[in-house]
């Protein structure tokens, strides 16, 4: 086993979502390297099937594989919903999802033990996060549903004000009233809206998103095998897209929390 | 030059919107077959690349041409103002677009010779419809201005109440105010939100969407070129999707003003 790694985490959603999950990650391990995809030419993933979601997220994975990571995070809920166990039984490298770790923040986080769950229709349709939620915690009681019209606000900015309050009270009007205390945000894209969530779920019901917990998870999974990069090691950060980066780099800033200088445009067939 | 034609007219976009334009051919056109393509597994097309969405574009074509169509209809404004000047060049069968037919109608509408135009992001930067609006009316005035909420919302079936009323006050409030006196739906999307956005812009705003004008511009094409199916023909329409058909099957029943009895889901790798 090796002692010390210098290759790169591999990072991937279907476009700057999972940035979300880059950031938790560099701010837990700031010596590790990444690799991060958006499959910007196909997103989003959360209104398609999940077998379109899978074949996708399998030639996502492939790329960076060949690019000799030595972790995949699966960055992005809906390709970890769809796609999670045929990853891991394909690939050589250990694979991490964002749904496992988001479901064990979740049901530690809970009182009630009565936990909601928000994501895009292909994540709360596949039933993920209930089966995770259950396993985490047997005798939960889960209330999942789908928000579909999150992803394009955060997409476009729309992160406060009258449109995305008055969108956020139509969906989750019905977490405020009953006994959720937890709710996960089950999408890379939900985090931007976190204040106008918070705001229409009010105080009594905690906001769980999985970006620290998968953070958390990669360090204590690299520890384990001793593939942690060196204390002190220069991080190295490199960005890829499937569609032109001027709007990846442009957007990608606003959800990572920092300047993106450059990402590249690679020709990925499927 | 044949006399009649039975073979069918090929409809492209990247999903359901581009069934208002077949609706409007199919009331027009009654014993025309057609083949409609919706590319289910990378929608939307608006938030992306012209390099992208033209890539995506000559594939759908290359689909329908293969299965001997006799016309090209680009049923798409995003994918006709990114990618009909290549496939006019390329493809052996007529092309047409949405862009010019709609553009043509809103010149002829205008009194005031001041248009507005709403689309994609995509539309709206490359431009086309400014041009097309230019050649159709030397010296009209165009405003032109992106509305990319419209799309999920027009997907979402959230075409009424509150949240796509706020949503068309944010973007089109310039067009209640200004001398602009008609308004070019310029996403099949958008004839969906209709009612919303004439409620915005007001009675002195004339709506106009491509579908009717397009219909209008195929009839006349087939029938300049003899290529016409012979009255009281029956006609055969056929669905394909790049994703699982069951959404495109239930949404586009909403878009197209019937019932689709299913679609076929075929397997274009690009």
């Amino acid at each position: 086993m090796r002692q010390s790694d210098h290759r790169a985490i591999g990072v991937f959603d279907s476009g700057v979502g999972g940035l979300t999950v880059l950031k938790a990650l560099m701010e837990r391990l700031p010596q590790e390297s990444t690799f991060y995809l958006g499959d910007t030419a196909r997103v989003p993933y959360g209104t398609k099937s999940a077998e379109v979601v899978t074949r996708y997220s399998l030639k996502n994975a492939e790329f960076l594989i060949g690019r000799e990571i030595k972790l995949l995070v699966v960055a992005c809920n809906t390709g970890s919903a769809a796609a999670l166990p045929q990853l891991s039984r394909e690939l050589k490298v250990p694979v991490l999802g964002v749904i496992e770790p988001g479901a064990q923040a979740a049901s530690t986080s809970s009182q009630s033990g009565h936990i909601g769950v928000i994501g895009t229709p292909a994540t709360i349709r596949s039933g993920a996060y209930q089966r995770a939620l259950m396993e985490a915690r047997p005798g939960v009681k889960v209330k999942a549903k789908a928000c579909p019209l999150f992803v394009p606000l955060a997409e476009e900015g729309w992160v406060g004000g009258d449109v995305p309050r008055l969108v956020a009270r139509e969906y989750l009007a019905d977490f405020a009233r009953n006994g959720v205390d937890t709710l996960v945000l089950g999408c890379t894209h939900y985090p931007l809206l976190k204040d106008v969530i918070a705001d229409v779920v009010g105080d009594r019901v905690k906001l769980v998103d999985s970006a620290d917990a998968t953070a958390a998870a990669a360090a204590s999974l690299l520890a384990g095998r001793g593939l942690l990069a060196p204390e002190g090691a220069t991080a190295q950060h490199r960005y890829f897209v499937t569609d032109v980066p001027e709007r990846f780099v442009e957007v990608g800033a606003r959800f990572l929390g920092r300047h993106i200088d450059s990402a590249e445009q690679v020709d990925l067939t499927f």
